[in-house]
């Protein structure tokens, strides 16, 4: 995968989680994802499509780190994952996948964005049917981890 | 969801699983999914985006519903579900939904596919964070059933 492929998405969640939910996120050095299993406790997935690129982006949390940002996106005072944080995972998933979006679209890479799905669990199985690698970006937050993991790919003619 | 995007999902599917994979398919009366449980014990799923339609396409399958197809398909003789499967229902949602993206297309919706995502589990939780319905279409094959559940919904502004 391209290195234009990850930095928007790398720049959008700095910009999303750090300003709307008041959350400080320390970016690690991305990898390729080994294996098919989800990272976190709850999984955002959402697809990427355009005349030239393909791909998915998903964003998975532990549960400590996603407890912490939705209470401080939000107000609330959850201690576990509950309905509301599931919903609040896909509306996070939605803003970041825009703000990559625009820095694609910058770059010359025009994609629109189909609707987010969510799904829950640890070490789910979730395979991807890409022609390229899935690159993860990994988080460090004061409460937990979270992952990006990123297939876009050049379309095949 | 208008009926202008349910048919060529309905059309696709007919085309691909009767012509590639020689299994008849008769579809029954589409409804208003309950819930968010995944029907078959394979799934595949599919971003759909365009400027101004935005959804995502599931495919799931009973069990013996899609042995039944790839062997058909692929002149094997699978019993039970295994990675080679999964992977074919990554390869016929591809190819179902860019059926689909064809008819869409000539109805002037243009949409880009994203690239599939392939879950295992019958009753999963599969979250969708859209604005409208989803609809499931059923089909009957000689062997099981399987459902397409679609959610296409025009792009808020």
């Amino acid at each position: 995968m391209k290195v234009e492929f990850i930095n928007p998405f790398l720049t959008a969640a700095k910009n999303v989680i750090e300003t709307m939910c008041m959350t400080e996120i320390v970016p690690e050095k991305p990898y390729v994802k080994q294996g098919t299993a989800t990272f976190g406790i709850v999984t955002g997935i959402i697809g990427m499509a355009g005349k030239n690129i393909t791909g998915n982006m998903c964003i998975s949390f532990e549960e400590p780190c996603i407890v912490g940002i939705v209470n401080s996106m939000l107000g609330e005072s959850y201690t576990k994952l509950c309905p509301e944080i599931t919903d609040a995972v896909g509306e996070l998933t939605n803003m970041i996948s825009s703000g990559a979006k625009k820095d694609l679209a910058e770059a010359g890479l025009n994609i629109d964005m189909a609707t987010p799905l969510m799904i829950e669990g640890v070490g789910k199985e979730l395979k991807q049917l890409t022609s390229g690698n899935v690159i993860v970006i990994p988080f460090k937050t004061k409460a937990g981890k979270f992952v990006i993991e990123t297939s876009l790919s050049e379309r095949k003619a």
